[in-house]
Parts: structure tokens; sequence; C-alpha cells
């Protein structure tokens, strides 16, 4: 009996998922649990998983299976497979596998490098390793080649179809709409906090997040939540998805929104056909559709006054000091608008300015005006003149997020587009199903996420990322809803 | 510039062994994170690596570098690496690569039962991958090989050159000097524990674990310890030594002793020299001699009077109850004698019994004298002959250790080398260095530790465990070191 190439391709698929899945333990260990003087070693573990993925994918005979499988594929799943193939394979055999290894290596070192830079407060530490991850990602980025912008190349790893114009555009369109609702929302006294002042033990944070986590549809049987410095998850195996968070013993909303923001990913990840792991229609879209759920659970849901109805009760079970806070307070707290340094910590409508700052950094240092050295004078001018807030630590500032010393390039305006596209879907899901106002008005969130599941993540790759959006909602997505979104909530 | 075969060899050593050890970390987070519904891709992964690092290591042209090696090798690590190498060679080519992948596969599921099994007493949830792993166990014997019993070819696996007949031999002497111990030391009246009845909260014994641990010298920048159902220490990198113990909140000594053990196992993993890593001199000599570091810190440092004149006070510290009782009290506690169901917690004059009883169920489970399905019976029988206790449920009888759920047979008698071996190493040390005795009254093990070192850990296998024992302690290990010990400290 003879084995079709399309198969061969799904078995090469199989296994090196497999494989890929270990190496990606590996990488969450390094970012939970590994001690100190195991960093050196495990780069090498990680170089060596990388190169052999690499000369697994690119050996001539993939080549062949993926030019013979033109031929056998009819089903769209297939079709959809033998497309991301076709395109991961072209990008693969660019890049010797030399390159392949010393960035899987240069990646580890430099986390660890920007770690204690962070810590530090010293730039100069991360300078060189993120100098070299940055010529490499452009040796990359020339081999794969573009069209304009050779920061075109490194968007298209996590957007697909995304080009440096398109995302100028909407990003500059979503800015444009979004300076007047900023203005208007910080212009609005701060909210007094003193009854949410208090010692949130990180046991009761732990327990009450994972109740939320466990209610919206998290299924901790496949899945945990543990301690990182910055939070992440990771769908590691297609039974074991990974979400990390960090607690601030004096407020509990910050490892709560940091669960419901990866608690999305994680569902996403969760609702990722099993049967196809090792397909691209067993996996995730792109990071702007990824983002998009993550945000969906983390604002659209998480700030709903709907949400807080069901959960301050609960919460006050958790944290004694809440029985004294009513609905409104609460409501109001996590709703509230500042100017302030760190992304992740930001509101829902100051948040894409943070976005758009790394999105011109980055711009600049691929286009060449932009140099190592410089990032952090310019950044802190930049950040001044966006958020009328001077830097006065690097840590609050350029060595704030951890995505350079992961040689992760093109993602940031990722982040905007996951804004955009959950403001878009939560419209879309509403207008389809009406009911679902009346149920999430009610904390009731299992037909928002059925319709998730249908819409979004058991279709994969199926499409590229821009048509997925417009195939769920019946129409592409615009920055419309989001702005409609935050004038309702925060004007 | 032509490379040796030998240094063909070296270079397989370290890739093979730096995959292994990224199994290392999978099999590790499979005991102490892995959410339940991730077990069956897990044991798909494990099946990947173990195939994998077969197929890697039983390539004909390792054979013929095994071959030319031998007229290159002069250093006596050389040679011992080459001998090693042949050895697994020899053995590994034996084995297909499909029961290879079987075997692995079914550890992992057969683990899950068992914990399944023993959770709910119900030995028959167990009964099957038993039988199939003892099934897949006998055909590897078979393949490699033996002289007199099956059973030989799985002890060699753990202790090279180790045989039924002579550990018979040794175990049934030890026995016999033992018995008479036992009858005395149980026949003594048990110390009244009420002075340390307390509740005993889990960070506290964390935390003072951690402070005796590292005070012996555990390297925590590159090790940890977590929290497993079943204790064990993982070295899996050079710089990675994981270790687990599990906890009591009704008796601090119950992950005190567990954390002493296995940080004698990490000491020992922690002192194997780096750059050897991938090489048989890197590595330990075996499981008797990996057992006698365990014990050794367990039982002869742990349960000595010099310990506690140091860590009782330190203790009381962090369990306020324990400032009223008095060091004699403290000592006669830690070493109180009593014939009871689980290994693990047994005291050290009756352990050996457990031992003894596990090696004679293997034998017979392998002459083919004992079926799997009367296992439970067959334990319970010989276990009240020996400690005149009935055995209400398994998971306090046959179903109480993880051992042969991982496929481990051969594994048992090398608790009892350790024990040997504990003894006669702590006599030679002392013998050699007088001035480690007063150091050790007063809590001062360092001396201990680096004899240990130079003796033990730096010499990897080297030498053939028994050879290193005999080099080490100037005499080959016999039973006459342990039998004293135990005759001093509790008649």
């Amino acid at each position: 009996m003879t084995i079709s190439s399309y198969d061969r391709l799904v078995q090469l698929g199989k296994e090196t998922r497999l494989v890929a899945d270990a190496q990606a333990l590996l990488g969450w260990d390094q970012e939970v649990l590994l001690p100190r003087s195991g960093v050196s070693y495990r780069a090498e573990q990680m170089a060596w998983f990388s190169g052999w993925l690499h000369s697994k994918f690119t050996s001539e005979e993939v080549g062949e299976w993926i030019s013979a499988a033109d031929a056998e594929v009819t089903s769209p799943e297939q079709k959809a497979n033998l497309r991301e193939w076709r395109h991961d394979f072209d990008r693969e055999t660019e890049l010797p596998e030399a390159l392949v290894r010393e960035f899987a290596e240069t990646q580890v070192h430099a986390k660890s490098s920007w770690a204690e830079a962070r810590a530090k407060n010293d730039f100069s530490l991360f300078a060189p390793s993120l100098t070299r991850l940055i010529e490499i990602c452009r040796e990359q980025a020339e081999r794969w080649g573009y069209e304009e912008h050779l920061y075109d190349a490194l968007i298209d790893k996590f957007e697909r179809g995304g080009t440096t114009n398109v995302l100028t555009a909407t990003l500059g369109s979503l800015r444009r709409d979004l300076i007047p609702v900023v203005e208007a929302a910080v212009a609005k006294p701060l909210p007094d906090t003193s009854k949410l002042e208090a010692y949130y033990p990180i046991a009761a944070q732990e327990a009450f997040n994972r109740e939320v986590a466990e209610s919206i549809g998290f299924d901790f049987s496949a899945g945990r939540i543990d301690t990182a410095v910055h939070p992440f998850c990771s769908g590691m195996a297609p039974y074991d998805t990974r979400l990390t968070t960090r607690y601030d013993k004096a407020d509990f909303c910050s490892s709560l929104f940091g669960v419901l923001h990866e608690t999305g990913h994680g569902l996403y990840e969760q609702g990722l056909r099993k049967e196809f792991r090792g397909q691209p229609v067993g996996n995730s879209a792109s990071l702007g559709v990824h983002e998009s759920q993550s945000r969906l659970w983390e604002n659209h849901v998480g700030r709903s006054r709907g949400f807080w109805n069901k959960w301050l009760p609960v919460a006050a079970g958790y944290f004694p000091n809440l029985k004294s806070v009513t609905l409104d307070e609460m409501v109001t707290h996590v709703n509230r608008v500042e100017l302030s340094h760190i992304r992740v910590e930001s509101d829902e409508v100051t948040y894409d300015l943070h976005v758009l700052l790394r999105f011109e950094m980055e711009k600049a240092l691929f286009s060449g005006d932009l140099k190592v050295d410089d990032i952090p004078g310019e950044w802190n001018s930049r950040f001044e003149s966006y958020f009328r807030l001077p830097v006065k630590k690097d840590s609050e500032g350029c060595l704030q997020d951890i995505h350079w010393s992961m040689g992760i390039f093109g993602y940031f305006p990722t982040y905007s587009l996951g804004n955009i596209n959950a403001a878009h879907l939560a419209v879309a899901a509403v207008r389809q199903e009406p009911g679902l106002t009346h149920a999430m008005d009610n904390g009731d969130y299992s037909g928002l996420l059925a319709w998730m599941r249908t819409h979004i993540h058991e279709k994969g790759s199926l499409y590229l990322p821009s048509d997925l959006i417009t195939e769920a909602a019946g129409a592409p997505a615009d920055t419309a809803a989001l702005i409609d979104h935050l004038k309702l909530r925060y004007l």
C-alpha cells in the first residue's frame, strides 16, 4: 500500500509537533522554574530542538511531497494545510541551520540578560544580545524577502498577510479616533480607592482566580496556572495548556486580570481541534486573533458590570474588605483610566498608545533610523510626548517587556489588532445571538464561549487571519467597534 | 583534519545526553505538574524520545566507532567510557526500536494507572499494565542474555555486575544478622511523642528543609525542591538537579528525612564532573552507589545526635512547640524503631526487611513462580510473616511503591546495597580522616562531603560499582559496618 505525499506531510507534522511541544515545555520551564545556573545548558537544548526541527522540515523530500500533494488535496482543511506548509517550507528553507540554532541559543541568553538588566535598571547589560538578535532577525527577513519594508517579513511571522503599510494605516486611524477618548477619560477625577486598600494573601488570590477561570470554561484537568515574572500562556500539548500570572499583595486585580487575559488565550488553545494537532488547521490563526480572545475576556467580560455583579460577592468571600465595596465602586475601580508607564497594567483606553509606541520603535529599528544604544533615550522622549509622564527608570520604560529578549519583532502591533478584533467579534456575536446580552449581564458566558469555539477556535488556521475575522463577523474588522465600545464605557 | 572514532563517540554522547536530559524534564514534569488529561500525549512524547535515542545509539556506525576506538583510548577515563559504551551498545542493539518505544509508552500509562489503583486501593486497575511491563522486561532480559537467572539481566541495568546469586547471598547474610537487632529494638517501649504533636505549616517545613539542604551543600542556584507523591531526585542537566518531597502537616520529620535522603542523591548529581557530561565517567556509578549517598545523609547524618545538636534550636525557630523538646527526646524520636507498613517511612533497622520482601517477590515474578494477579495475596502473607502486621489495604501493601509502574525490576535490592555501602563508606571516611568525627559531632559535614566528592562523586563510572567502593574504602563492602552501626545506635 502506498502512502500519499499529503499523508506523509501529516505524519511529519505530527512528529515535528510532538517534538516542538517538548521544546515548548523546556521554554515554559525556563520562565517558571529553571534554576539560575541551568540557563546555558537549556540554551544548548533549545538550539538542538530548533536545529532538529528545522532540518526535519527542510529536507528535499518535504519539498517534493508539498509539490506532489497539490494534486491530492480536496477538502478545505487539506488545502489550508498545504497552503501553510508550503509557506512555512519556503521560509524555513531560506534559513541555514546554523542561523536557526544561533537564534534559539541567543534567545535564551538574551532572556536572562534582559531579566538582569530589568532588575538592575541597566539597559547596557541587555544591549549586546539585543543587537545580535536584531542582526539575526534582519538576516532572516532579508532571506525571506519582502515587497516594501524589511519589517513586513517579520510581521508575517505573527500575522500572516500583515504588512507595515496596512498596520501603519490601521493603527494611525485608531490613534486619531482614540486621542479624544483618552483626553476625555483622563480628565475625569480618579475614583477614591481607599476601601480597596488591603492585604490580599496570595493563596486567596490563587483560589479566587482559579474559581473564575474554571467558571468561564478553563479546563484544569488539561491545564495549570503558575507564577512567572511575565504572564503568558503556553499551549504545549493538546491537553496541556499552562497560564502564568504574577501577584501583587496590595491589589488582587493585578493577578486577576492577568489570569482573565491568559485564560482567553488558554480557552483558544483548549478549543483547537485536537484531531488536527500537528496540522495548521489545528493551530491558532495568528497572534492578532489570539489576542482578540485574551482581550475579550480581560476587557469586554472582566471589566463589565455583569461580571462584577456575579463575582463581587464571591470575591468578598475571599477578601473580606470587599464586603464594604459596592458594585458601582468596583466597576468604577476596574475601569479607571490613567496615563501610566506599564503596558500590561494599563487600562483599555490608553493601552493602544503603548503598542503604537513600540510599533514605531520597531519600525525605526528595522529601517535603520534607530540604533540599539539610542533606544532608552528615544523611548523616554517619545513616551513623554505620548503620555506626558517622565520615564525615571528603564524597567518602567523600554525594558518593561520581554518580547525583544525573545527575538520577537513585528509582534507588538498584533496587540492592537487583538483589541480591534475583540470588539469587532463581540459586536458580531451579540448581533448574531441577541440572547447573549442578557446572559452576559448575569455573568453567564457559556454562550459567548460557544460562539467563539464555533467561529474562531475550531477554525484554526483554515483561513488567513483577516479572512477568518471577516467570515466570523460577516464583515472585515475595522476600528469602529473598538472606538464605539470605549466611548460607550468611558465617556 | 580527521576526527577519531573515540571523539565521534564523545560527540554522540554529548548530543544524546542533551536530548535524554530534555526527556528527563518531561519525566519530572509528569510527576510534579502535568495535568491529568495530558498523560497520553506525554506517553507519545516519551516514546518518541526513547525511540530517537535508541536509533541514534544503535546505528551501524556507532558499532564501528566502538571497535575502532579500542586502539585510540589511553587514559583511564577513556577506557572506562569505552567499556561502558560497548556494554550499552551491545545491550541496546539487542532491542528492536518498537519494543523500546512501547516500553516508554507503557511506563507512562502504567504510572498513571498505578496512581489511580493506589488511590482507590484497587490492584486490578494496575494489573494489566503491570503484566505488560513484566512481559516487556522479560523479553528485554531474554534478548540481553544471562548466565544463571533471567533476573540477572535486569539487575545489571541498575547495578553493573550484580547477580541474583550474589545479591541473594548478601541480603541473606544481612537478614540473618539483622533479625536479632530488629527483635531487640522493637522490644523497647516506644518513646512518648506527645510533645511533638503539633501542626507544622507546610511553608515553615519548606523553609526549614531548604535551610538544612543548603547548609549541608545542596546548591539551589543549580537545583530545586518541589512536591510530588513519590519523593525522588532527578539530575536532569549539569546545573539542574531537582528533588521532590511530600508533606505531612502533623509531622515535620516526614518531609525533612525525605529531603535529607534526596539531598544525598542531589549532592552526588551535583558533584559529578560537568566536563564529562554525556560520557559514562560523568555519570553516577550505579544505583547501589547512589543510594549509599542518600542513606548516608538521611541516616548516618540526619539521625545522629550531632545533627540535632545543631539543628534542633533552628527547627524550634520554625516550629515553636519544639522549644520544649530536649535533645535527648528529639534524638530518641527520630530513632524510634517499629514494625510498620511503608518502606519509605520505616526506620533504618527494619528498612531492609521491606527491601528483602520486594526482592523475593521480584525473583518469584521472573522465575515464573508468581503470577501478577497473585501479587496482593502473596505480598500480604509474606508481609505478615516478616512484620507480624496484617495488610489492610494495597496502598500500604504491594501498591505503596512507584517502581514497578515505571517498569523497574531489579532495582529494589540496590536499596539494601545502598545501606551496606553507606555504612562501609562512613567507617572508611572516618578512618581515613579522624578529624571528621569531631566535626560531625558539631554538625559540620563539609569534610564528609569533601571526602565523598573526591572518592565517589568525581569518580563517576570510572570503575564498576563494587570496585569503586573497594577503591574508596580500601576494602570490599560487606554487611559488617551496617550491622555494627545499627547495634551501636539501637542496642
